[in-house]
């Protein structure tokens, strides 16, 4: 099946190129790549929107501008208006993730779908969220609402590629696995045999819990077989290591007291 | 019960004042208040970090700033490095969902926790992730990776926002809280002292990487207050141990070959 098409991104009246240009690093960054500009203030293209796009030139490039919300929304067929003020209109109320959800299932449909995101100050007019279909509201802390414009097209888009990613990309999947039960227990052979003759299991009723404990501390490292081979590298130096710069010392007439 | 206290965040090295106003914003947005910096390029305090802060001016009041960032963990327990390369090292890779429950369930412990973020352009240094407990890795799309700090930032913060309102359950886990930064430190400090005596970093020039490698390893056993002690006790008991018993020996008459 085709990837649902993702959905537009909608900028009404937006103030600063900068802001437009970090509207479209951060689309890309979540793989939407669709803005329309609705009568941005200080006209379009201009230059400040690509110095900080950071090479996420293509939303920029294919920008289309549009003399008002109507025209811009027309072929779009869910709507979210992105607002902190959801009470002033009856429309349903969705969180990031309930709104992604929702475009999603229609983008998976063949639906046409957008963002309406209002200027950097004013926000939305509730004449453009009466356009909408529904209302995404991020949920801030009500000590402090003010969302950067970026900022909540980062959180929507964010949420739309979580619903893109069924699962953690392929990177993250291919850690060394955790080594052989066997090679930890060698490791624990080794640790314990030279602990038990530097004297460390003292006094030796205690030696069984004090085992316990140590095993179940590197267990929960989940070390690798490349970990294994060097914690036990660790031990020989530090018994030999040692040993040898007083075996030498003994050369010379005995360790220092 | 108290709420749990946030996370902080740590910013090793930001270069521009103006992203960490827009940092100390998104935090305020999403409940955030404790901002720690690590060596900040341009010096500290810096106007433009106010003025692109939109008035959440506390985080900024609040931040303080450390020479490194073993300095400015030394506190935190539990303690997440938000990168983009998760695969060079061997700790665990969470999704930001998960980061941030992992996070809430600590700080419903009442433990202290962080997040960790590179500079703007190089990200965190290897040697930086390797003192943390996992991996925070935002799912960009591949064919664009290039993420905005303040925008990481919102991420994981718009996560740790979501675990607050979804009152996460209480934490049931009886087991003890991981050990502070700082004696992990002390830990890895008496573990590389011991190692370098004993001559077990060569050739010289692999010394960082595998010290890196025994830090990670460790720091994925999330280590108790109990446990770092016990390791400590075990690195001076192989070493001076397997010492008193060359020493006995030196006193009959010299080492066996």
């Amino acid at each position: 099946m085709e990837p649902a098409p993702p959905p537009c991104v909608v900028l009404d009246q937006p103030q600063l190129a900068e802001n437009i240009g970090a509207a479209a690093r951060v689309m890309a960054n979540f793989g939407l790549s669709e803005l329309r500009l609705v009568r941005p203030r200080d006209g379009w293209p201009q230059e400040r929107a690509w110095a900080s796009a950071s090479g996420a030139d293509w939303p920029l490039d294919g920008a289309r501008v549009f003399d008002s919300v109507e025209e811009a929304l027309a072929d779009r067929r869910l709507v979210y208006a992105c607002t902190a003020r959801p009470r002033e209109t009856e429309l349903p109320v969705h969180t990031p993730g309930e709104a992604a959800r929702a475009l999603s299932a229609a983008a998976a449909q063949g639906l046409p779908t957008a963002y309406l995101f209002g200027a950097e100050r004013a926000g939305l007019e509730t004449r453009a969220v009466a356009l909408c279909n529904a209302i995404l509201t991020i949920p801030v802390d009500p000590r402090f609402r003010s969302l950067n414009l970026s900022h909540a097209i980062c959180v929507a888009a964010y949420e739309w590629r979580l619903t893109v990613l069924d699962a953690p990309p392929e990177a993250f999947r291919d850690r060394a696995p955790p080594a052989e039960q066997e090679a930890m227990l060698g490791l624990y052979g080794h640790l314990e045999e030279e602990l038990e003759a530097s004297g460390f299991f003292h006094p030796p009723e205690k030696k069984p819990a004090m085992v316990r404990n140590l095993r179940v501390a590197l267990n929960r490292a989940r070390l690798t077989d490349q970990e294994v081979r060097t914690f036990r590298g660790v031990i020989t130096a530090l018994v030999k290591g040692r040993g040898r710069t007083l075996e030498r010392l003994a050369r010379r007439g005995g360790p220092r007291a």
